[in-house]
């Protein structure tokens, strides 16, 4: 699996360019974790792929969460005496206060100001808040603009409703040869913020695109692929609730969030600490040569949170660049689509990629001349002239995988030990199967 | 268990000076492995708590050891010439080899001489030194003035005697609502040194009052406590010969030695290197943020060597600042009631109940909603307003009991895995535990 | 076992020269993996060890590998146009490319040159070069000597044979009180390579000289040593091949090669990592004190390629100083008698002996009083008057002894533990077991 075949084989002339229109479509939506901005977000992602939307009514019980009220939101705006707009919900939906309920008043700059947000350390950035599990409203606005508002009347009005319907999600499973899953999970309730929602949904649906064109082309994935595009917190622990026979189908799973900002990329192991996903991570990160990070599970950050909790202990890890609360941009209204780099993204959807095939090739063999080395020589895979000084990657990967090949040893086992790439023992291991000389474990 | 519970608790009005002023009381008396130093300094310690005296007779079978006779010493000296004690068991009791035979006879200096020690490297100090199993005499002196001796006639006389009588120890069981014990050992057998056997009396014994104390105000500690103020080495050796029923109902154990001087504090491992005790005093120096060091079991210091010998193999740590003979006033008189500092014993029996706490609640609980977070908001123990930027060491504390509590981890391992405080991950147990949200393991 | 015992038993006037005289005689001697050469060699170390030479006919089957033809050379050269010898096998064996098919034939410079190889970066140097399992031929020369060669024709004539014969080995076990064996194997297949082969046959010849006379004079070794002198790579899978029962009694094992250059000591371990003959050399080479380097397995490089295949997975490391392909005079003529320092064959010697000294000497003892320690003092193993300061290694290491003699920790254990050199703990050992303090475990 590689970023060469996923183009070739979906039959994308830009990748860059469609990642970059799938962003730009998306990013104007007032998503929330309900209502309807999410069943817009769907609705695009569809159109790439046949997700089944999934509609679970206010109220519906979910282990020890309960569904929210559905919110929806018209307008929203604060009117100064000469009723201008000082803070206009269309100019961007982060201006509001989420899951604000309605509001219509008429009040002074004093009254109001307590449900002011702003970040006098980013002036001219608009922070991104919520009010989900208690009834309240508010407005995000620059800190500028904030200190330049006049005292005097002001007219208040959110037009939103927060009432009973539903939370929505999506989900696709492309199935493989085998029936064991692989979960990848997007967050799909964040607004117009672009690398915090945006760039896991990019590369979670790039990544959808492929398997599915996998499929067509009769070369399908060994391992089934599951697609959550959930909202974060409750959304996850409504498809948990919901899927309890389905979650021990899963072998490995990621989380995708994060991945189109500047910085390195971070890879945060799950509660196993040392599961198959945990260490194909590692090792692509390790093998790329690039400036990456490793961080130990923490019970904090998205839903590996739920994925990871005792009851499940699934081996979900997190894919990340700059980590949450790292970056100053996180949650303001500085995380816009410039902020997204189209070669961060593809770099990601590379490591995705590159995971995603050391998951499926992870293959033990058994060495069928155990016994000494086999001559390699007399079929034509080692060097006829001895003593060249120094050897070939090519040949130390067969020598290892020879080595090691007694069972017990997996390919990417190999790989950690021998310090050699994931992709150059697999293919050492091709090589020796051809020539009979290994038998891949059932 | 905290100091400021002790000081209530025990109702001490300055700790300080009480310590203090129980040094002082000690200081003075010549100690030894046996005699009437060692009855004498339990008899004051008595005071404190109901302590039981254990005589145990010259000859008794200890193991691989004989109870040795008993030595007492009333008066030392060497006079000159002109009838001055130019060195006097009155003025320092170190100035006698302990167990010392009796001797009275007049000799030259150059006869004189091989019986003399001194420090060169250290003139104005005096050495300490005793020769319990080989019958012999000595005087111990300041290499300054050994050197202004004049040569001439000297009447050298130690009375002292040497015979049947019995080793002391003495004994303290604090019951606690369970008969699991943690051993508590000092050493009781040295004349004037005050951090090499004073400093570690002082702290055992102010923890001794505050868990008597708690059993008097119906606050019984979950452990029961064995303190034991004994002679080092053939005092170990006999109580465990005399206990090896009570030596299988001791779960943890520390020996308190050194605690006073203005050196950072050490921990040794036991010889098991990570049992609980080991975890809980590296957790404390960890956690305290100030230097401390941690060293590896040697089978070499003070009586763990004889707790840690194979056939019983205790967890026994050991707790002290400076090791021994790592610091220059190490058995000399230069180890004085002035080189011990009363702020580091109070630091010191900071630590021991730090460690203690552990001990007492490292209890492991079972998530009572395993599947996915419980809603801690609608219990009003989460932020009600998401997005807040950087959490609170309190909500961690939360997340991560939730998340390892899974019957399988204690709350010491959750703070390890975390690195937490364990105070932090207790609160945050018994907070999810008022809340319903875990059941504490039996 | 130390080098002054070997001297004083074999009864060595001068070490140093004797391995200078074996070194001196077998370096002109023009071996390959079979043929004349390599029986030459075996003969001059059968004057020193009763060896078993074995002849294994061209066209056996050795697991994946047959035993090739037979290969002898009498004389090599090219002629130029004046009938001088430009490139002479006389001069040095190296000239020929080992296993070359006979030629005789006229042809041009030009023609010629694709057979010729040389060593652009070291001018004055002619590599070493074979082609054991293509028929083809060639001559190694210094680039100077290729560079000044001008164009016209020459008579190039490879007198040698390539027929049915056989591989010769040789083979040698001193049996000691058990029948446990060590393996020790050093290659006899290079040409004129001084380290490349003679550092490494000396030092096992000289091994063995002692371990026979350890068994002539009544002292025998409790293992058994099996020495080997085969072809490398061809040779040990033979050997292999044919001795599959023998294998099972092989408890660890060296492969002793590289042992004179100036370079420090390397370790490389067994493919088991942590086996007995791992920890020994590990043990023995930090001890020293001196440079040195622990690598892990690979599967490349000397026959414990062969050992170490995941069929027989034998404990064998690979013993040397510079590693091969890591100094440039590796198979080049670079690789003389000049680059061997005796100094360094014999602390290399030093070093074997003290690995053997542990596998030998590796006992586990059980203390006898293992509750609380044994009373040293009376036995007079303990200094009598206490209290003197630093202890001594001796005491500590019989205090080590004593606290880990359960019947688990074996002495290596103890001194990787104590971090005390095997040599004392074993001595410590001695004495108490003497003292009646320990058993030896059977």
């Amino acid at each position: 699996m590689s970023l060469a075949d996923l183009v070739e084989l979906v039959g994308i002339a830009d990748l860059g360019a469609e990642l970059e229109t799938l962003l730009q479509r998306l990013y104007p939506i007032c998503r929330s974790i309900t209502g309807q901005g999410v069943r817009d977000t769907l609705a695009i992602l569809g159109e790439a792929m046949p997700l089944t939307v999934h509609e679970v009514p206010s109220g519906t019980q979910a282990f020890d969460w309960v569904v929210p009220k559905e919110w929806n939101i018209r307008d929203a705006y604060v009117k100064n005496a000469q009723g201008e707009r000082v803070i206009d919900f269309e100019q961007s939906n982060l201006h509001v206060v989420g899951y604000s309920i309605p509001v219509s008043q008429k009040m002074s700059l004093a009254e109001l100001r307590p449900k002011l947000h702003s970040l006098p350390a980013h002036p001219d950035w608009i922070p991104f808040r919520s009010s989900f599990y208690r009834d309240d409203w508010g407005f995000c606005v620059q800190h500028n603009r904030l200190q330049q508002l006049p005292e005097g009347e002001y007219e208040v009005v959110i037009d939103s409703t927060l009432a009973d319907g539903s939370l929505t999600y999506g989900e696709l499973l492309i199935p493989g040869t085998t029936r064991d899953e692989v979960l990848l999970s997007a967050h799909v309730c964040h607004p117009s913020l672009a690398n915090d929602n945006l760039s896991g949904i990019s590369v979670a649906t790039t990544l959808a695109r492929y398997l599915l064109a996998r499929n067509r082309s009769g070369r399908p994935s060994k391992l089934s692929y599951r697609f959550l595009f959930a909202p974060v917190t409750v959304g996850a622990i409504t498809w948990l609730s919901r899927n309890e026979d389905t979650v021990q189908r899963v072998r490995h799973g990621l989380v995708l969030t994060l991945l189109g900002d500047p910085g390195k990329i971070h890879y945060k192991r799950s509660r196993r600490g040392n599961a198959l996903i945990d260490r194909a991570a590692v090792h692509v990160l390790q093998a790329s040569g690039e400036p990456h990070a490793i961080e130990d599970f923490l019970p904090y950050g998205y839903d590996e949170r739920q994925f990871c909790s005792p009851g499940f202990d699934l081996p979900v890890g997190c894919l990340m660049r700059t980590p949450f609360q790292r970056f100053p941009e996180y949650h303001t209204s500085g995380d816009d689509l410039g902020f997204v780099r189209t070669e961060k993204l593809i770099d990601s959807l590379t490591k995705v990629l590159a995971i995603v095939d050391i998951l499926e090739h992870d293959d033990t063999f058994v060495n069928l001349n155990p016994k000494a080395e086999p001559q390699l020589g007399k079929r034509g895979i080692y060097r006829a002239l001895a003593d060249r000084g120094s050897d070939s990657g090519n040949e130390m990967a067969m020598l290892w995988v020879l080595n090691q090949s007694d069972g017990k040893h997996s390919l990417l086992d190999i790989a950690e030990r021998s310090k050699l790439k994931f992709g150059q023992v697999r293919a050492a291991a091709a090589l020796l199967e051809e020539c009979g000389l290994l038998r891949r474990e059932a």
